[in-house]
């Protein structure tokens, strides 16, 4: 895909397109015991959702001078493995124990269409069977890489932050470090990744990190946002629900005015790693994020 | 270490108290953050357990010709991940939504002692550090071994079979089979891993891939057995759960008499596949499983 004359909507459509079918091609089969197993994790994977993970990875390869887009190319096993980690996390996230959210992409969440059993490990194969796609990228620094993103120093750590921070008081850089973490994280990794797999240089990748650490804060920070004013429908999840929670969101801490400004900051940081005149599909997605409104 | 006149018990002990000082080295410290969940995976881990899948794997190795001991030597990395993914999975079958269980290796269980969020997530956060370790073999072979073993067509797979199997008629075939999953793929795989690791042959990596097997269907067996027979103080958990459950159990299934006769029919068949004249540790392992009490 050239990125010359960038058509940001198609772009981020064929993409998902393409994350559906490989997600479809490695997601177990509900023909296969255990079904009901295999049923959920298909029901949750293929929920919906924006498929950005898979987007970004994508996009960094590209921007990295990847090539290689053939079916048994290493990044198209990154690809859904990161969509499937993200879905891990929030099944997990949804349960009872945790958010006990009742909706996700518009639909029950998962412990809510099968049981509670059924969701945990619907959850812990997926996170299993993105190790099982990457180990077939053949490279144990992508391993490596999500392992410790997704780990009690990323994700799993940001989201016991996020749990004990509710209902408490809390200032902007609370919430940067936990969101930092939740979210961020695995969002910054999949940026790596796709600049690993491309065999990017030391500078390219360190680059990407800036970039990818900048947008990840960016998309949570503008979740929160989106979490008070943003429309239902178009969410496919319930407003408010961070305000009934009494999470720590960034609007919280420095109200919804100056979070909506430094969102918009972060944004302009991540673009500006660029040179103004290159016209690259990061500076879109980046754009596409800024003004996201799901 | 030799295994010409081998102390199995010598051989054991020295084995745990390597596993557990890899353990103590790989697993993240509780002087960082997020320190409640650094605890909880501490507390789950370090509550004892017999270090079988670490002993496997340390044996399959040294019986493949393994020869490499050294701090950074792969399988010092293979051993704790083997030993944290079995402890993840302990952890998420004793939830509440599960198997419901309030003892664990003499002590309570990870969301009795502190909560259910943070049993989940010690959990997760386990199975991820595995892989983390497992990346630093070198190895996408064992990771891959490593992530089939314990997803849907194995651990995971035979754990949601064993919770829909609660209370119903089961035949001897139908235990063999959630077994075989549930259990034994794991314990076959850390004896693959071991062998891998050490790069075995073909004829080897075939041979004690059906030892591994075998062994993996005595031990369950034999667990089913003591859940009927054993000392609730010597097996650290509460005798009679599996009837409280209405689990299927192979003894339920064929009565305890000719449970007993199959496993050790296992093991002999585990010990036929090596020379008779051979005085190896794996027939040692497989003798000591065949006789466990705890």
């Amino acid at each position: 895909m050239t990125t010359s004359a960038i058509n940001i909507k198609d772009y981020l459509k064929e993409i998902q397109q393409q994350s559906d079918i490989l997600l479809d091609k490695y997601l177990p089969s509900v023909e296969l015991e255990p079904k009901i197993l295999h049923e959920a994790m298909r029901y949750s994977v293929m929920a919906g959702g924006k498929r950005l993970r898979p987007i970004l990875a994508y996009s960094a390869y590209e921007y990295c001078g990847g090539s290689d887009f053939a079916d048994n190319a290493p990044i198209s096993f990154a690809m859904p493995a990161l969509e499937m980690v993200h879905t891990y996390s929030l099944i997990h996230d949804d349960l009872p124990c945790m958010d006990d959210d009742d909706l996700r992409r518009g639909l029950p969440t998962c412990h809510k269409k099968f049981d509670e059993a059924t969701a945990v490990l619907a959850g812990d194969a997926l996170h299993d069977v993105a190790f099982e796609l990457l180990a077939k990228t053949g490279s144990v620094e992508v391993i490596a890489e999500l392992a410790h993103a997704i780990g009690t120093f990323g994700m799993i750590g940001g989201q016991i932050a996020d749990v004990e921070a509710e209902g408490k008081d809390v200032t902007a850089d609370d919430v940067i470090l936990i969101h930092t973490r939740k979210t961020g994280a695995l969002l910054r990794a999949s940026v790596r990744i796709g600049a690993i797999l491309a065999g990017a240089n030391d500078k390219n990748l360190e680059k990407l990190s800036i970039y990818g650490a900048k947008i990840g804060l960016a998309f949570q920070i503008i979740d929160d946002i989106l979490d008070i004013e943003g429309d239902q429908e178009v969410l496919g999840k319930a407003v408010g629900a961070d305000s009934d929670h009494q999470k720590a969101t960034y609007p919280k801490a420095v109200g919804l005015d100056k979070a909506r400004e430094d969102a918009q900051k972060l944004i302009r940081d991540a673009n500006a790693l660029f040179d103004d005149k290159e016209d690259n599909i990061l500076k879109h997605i980046a754009n596409y994020i800024a003004q996201r409104k799901m």
